[in-house]
């Protein structure tokens, strides 16, 4: 049977990659370098230099995502159609680029667990094709961790619950879970939509790599400052990933 | 001026250890290991396996924690006087065993943002004795990471939130936060307290070590089972650690 391996490597540091992240790549034929329509280059990019530190003789295939039809007449239909296309595909390369007790590395940024859809294709795909393999997940240090590290911060304070969310659901997230609130995929500068008088953040963007800038301070203070400088890096990057922090502090 | 690395070496599985905690590592002139009252030989002998591991020759200072009154007459006094004392052993540990501009490391298990107490304890001390010093943070991998890719699961449903919270925090967690909720320090067998028809559970236990064990079902199904089981491998190896996701399934 094939064995796919699911490697996180880390959040942008090249320090993030863990020993057994290496020892996996190295046990791989190929490196699948799945594109999930994310920044192609800059990802695809990481990868390369991953493989080429720790493993430079294993080929990476990239398998790119095929066409959607954004406005379909029937949504459900053709989303199964893309689906099953993706996973077609993805089949494809795995059973021509290795044999079948070879070993498919699948190399994601960050951590595999955690809002990533990698292990959600490879179910698909196992479910459509009927591909038989062993999946096996190396986990990796996440932005969050990457965030944190940053500010030399701890994600909870004693005893309290710690709340992970998406800029989209950070509106509709409640006053106790925003205590202690990760954000991440926010398009936008939800920050500050939701503040309050004591609502403090760290915030992060290209953490890990050598582009990385922080911010921290009340959101009230601080937020329209950060919601331009989001505005200026993306423009001059092209892209930008950032994360943060909101927490409630209880007297100013 | 010093520097002090609190770097994070994983959640049990040597594999777990990054490159830039182990560069990081090699450049302290002493590893400091804080007690704080966990399973302190195991989690002791697992600093300096690591140490021996990657760099052999760096002494390691255990700083034990001072005793504690635990039925004070003044218990914020008391815990004041605690805090001071430790605060001052930790510099005392620092200054003698470094020069001024030397380098001293804290090993912490997992990653130092989570349930930790080591930077909280370090700017106790930076307020309480005024020592002068950086503080550099090195992720590492949580004991969640660890508990998913074990399970080989993500830790979020598409654009769903994530919860983190506590064995003792978890029974007044709200339904909404107990969708995909991840506990951590839960010295019982809370699960069997909140769980509904519904509710689904990925358990595990001594994480990344030779001895982990997992299970996974509804906890109407295994929640009795996995609570004899933790009894029995409590008793068996003298502590335990386990970590656990609870999600609400929306269909059975
Ligand atoms: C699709 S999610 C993937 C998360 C990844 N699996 C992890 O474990 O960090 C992408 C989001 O992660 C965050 N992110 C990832 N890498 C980051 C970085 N280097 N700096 C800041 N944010 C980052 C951003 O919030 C971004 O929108
Ligand atoms: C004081 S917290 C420290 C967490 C750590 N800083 C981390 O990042 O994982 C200790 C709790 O972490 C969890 N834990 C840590 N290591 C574990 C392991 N190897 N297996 C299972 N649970 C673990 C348990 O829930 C335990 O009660």
């Amino acid at each position: 049977m094939r064995t796919l391996l699911v490697i996180g490597i880390g959040a942008g540091d090249p320090g993030h990659l863990t020993l057994g992240a290496i020892d996996a790549l190295r046990s791989a034929d190929v490196v699948i370098a799945l594109d999930k329509g994310e920044q192609k280059a800059d990802l695809l990019q990481a990868r390369r230099t991953v493989v080429d530190a720790h493993s430079p003789g294993i080929p990476i295939i990239a398998v790119t995502d095929p066409e959607r039809d954004r406005n379909p007449s029937d949504y459900r239909a053709e989303v199964r159609r893309w689906h099953g296309e993706r996973a077609r595909l993805l089949s494809e390369a795995i059973v021509g680029e290795t044999d079948p007790d070879g070993t498919a590395a699948f190399l994601v940024w960050g951590d595999p667990s955690l809002y990533d859809s990698t292990l959600r294709i490879i179910d698909r795909m196992r479910e459509e094709t009927g591909l038989e393999c062993v999946v096996r997940v190396i986990p990796g240090i996440t932005a969050l961790q990457a965030l944190t590290a940053a500010h030399a911060i701890t994600a909870n304070r004693i005893g309290e619950p710690i709340h992970v969310t998406t800029g989209r659901l950070l509106p509709a997230t409640s006053a106790a879970d925003r205590r202690n609130c990760f954000v991440m995929l926010d398009g936008g500068t939800t920050w500050n939509e939701v503040a309050g008088p004591d609502t403090y953040m760290y915030w992060g963007a290209y953490l890990g790599t050598p582009e990385q800038i922080l911010r921290a301070g009340f959101v009230e203070d601080i937020g329209d400052e950060v919601a331009a400088l989001k505005c200026t890096l993306r423009d001059s990057h092209g892209w930008i990933m950032d994360t943060y922090l909101l927490r409630e502090l209880d007297a100013r």
